[in-house]
């Protein structure tokens, strides 16, 4: 099926396969990315130190019962790429990596309570989400979801530290993250996709699925990375300035992931809207100067 | 079926009805008061600006397909009596409606997506939950709450009011009411339903279906209240103390309400536990002095 992109006014055209079942379209999955190995292993650091962080924080305790499938549902979702971001931007703007490891972990702890309700079967789910092990049964996996956003909250709103005077930039924060997966955010993307898996892009045009993607793209992807580049500047210091930078950054940075996972990679035209989302991600880095920039800009070199 | 409830070490036998599907168990049933005409008019006007509040923060804006069913879903829930409790303990410690009023209105949020996820249709609920109108779709009911929690967080957040300079006391209710929604509150109290419903109360002993029961009143009704009126406590600028009483009222009282909601109010046994958590409650009111006590205990007396 033959659609049309409106990028910036310009209309393109490729496959989006919405009809291929095979297509990777309801996962962030984790992207396959070929970076050098300095960059490698300061991903490495900040995943792991956002992992010990929540390992820490979601201790397996009683009641088990509710805490075993916590835990699972935590660690068992697949990496997404914006805590990492919210760390480097954080680190960009001249912060430490502590003062956005909070964030970091709520930003994780949502994606997987999201990821965890999207893989929950409902009856007006047309096609079934992604093969994925339901080691718990529908009720548990409604109901520990409903739990870890409000944990992401607390862990966030006990990240305020009288000794850094912090309390403006953590409650910031809280409505930053609030808005991305909210009604206006993450959940209008999801929305979105359910209006286009629910008719399988049957009965809509071309131009209005295109649209409908590109709009999944930019509430889904686009803006939970969009609030994790911006939380992370605000967390490490950084000016207004470098804050909407980062923010415009983090949102080219998930659009791009949006189309990738959507539609198979080997398309021309959809090659054309991936680089064209790069080179406006590049360009909000232009403004940032260091060591760090290289860091940050492998969310979109070399991937 | 009969069962014991150790309430303070006291065994007692009741009915529970568990077998009984008339038995109003599976939501905040509004409850009937009997209240003195003045006391009725103050908790009108309460519930009156809540509502106000909550229009005003959700008006019914595009993407219309997203905001009709938030809106729906937020004003069709049953009133539940944790906000109008958040504002009184705000008043009675000699704080302002103000103060309180984004806190009440996310913790009616929270209670309509947690009341809304409840009543979603899934394949391993044995029972349906009560008979509502399904406006929408399950997918629609399953997303829509998903939005609302950070919404409520976002209300809180944003009601930092800089010239009042009350950040550590938002900060403070952000982690209080996370608490409560989350694993070891709510979430919990319906997990601790759930094993009952789905059992039916077969291969519980009758001890430990009513420790389930407390357990559950205690977790779901309970601490909701607990942390409503410590919340109002809280933001009214209460002391420790104050606060710490305060809480243990909410508790009290919800308790109360969970046995009320669950089984009938006839049984000559509940009446004693029902009797024993007022005066609980009521105990911990002495420490105030003024008119606005007289309004608080109205959550017990004559209910």
């Amino acid at each position: 099926m033959a659609a049309y992109i409106h990028l910036h006014g310009h209309p393109r055209v490729y496959n989006l396969f919405v009809s291929n079942p095979n297509r990777p379209s309801l996962c962030y999955s984790p992207m396959i990315i070929t970076m050098s190995q300095q960059d490698q292993s300061h991903w490495s650091s900040i995943n792991a130190d956002i992992e010990a962080h929540l390992k820490q924080a979601i201790p397996l305790r009683p009641p088990l019962s509710v805490f075993e499938p916590v835990h699972h549902f935590t660690f068992s979702a697949p990496k997404n790429t914006a805590p990492a971001l919210c760390i480097a931007a954080c680190e960009l703007v001249g912060g430490h990596r502590d003062q956005a490891i909070a964030a970091a972990s709520a930003l994780h702890l949502m994606h997987a309570a999201t990821f965890t309700h999207e893989n929950l079967p409902l009856t007006d789910r047309p096609k079934p989400k992604p093969m994925i092990h339901h080691a718990h049964k529908p009720n548990i996996q409604l109901l520990i979801p409903d739990g870890m956003v409000p944990f992401g909250f607390e862990l966030l709103a006990n990240s305020d530290d009288p000794a850094q005077d912090n309390s403006d930039r953590v409650l910031r924060v809280i409505v930053e993250i609030a808005r991305a997966m909210g009604s206006n955010g993450v959940v209008e993307g999801l929305y979105e996709e359910f209006l286009v898996e629910q008719s399988d892009g049957e009965g809509l045009s071309d131009v209005s699925l295109a649209a409908t993607i590109k709009r999944t793209c930019e509430k889904k992807e686009g803006e939970l990375h969009a609030c994790a580049a911006a939380c992370g500047a605000i967390l490490g210091g950084g000016s207004e300035e470098e804050i909407e930078k980062l923010r415009k950054y983090g949102l080219y940075v998930g659009m791009r992931q949006g189309y990738l996972n959507r539609v198979g990679k080997k398309e021309k035209e959809l090659e054309r809207v991936v680089e064209e989302l790069r080179n406006l991600a590049l360009k909000e880095l232009q403004h940032f100067e260091g060591g760090k920039v290289e860091a940050i800009s492998s969310f979109v070199v070399g991937v």
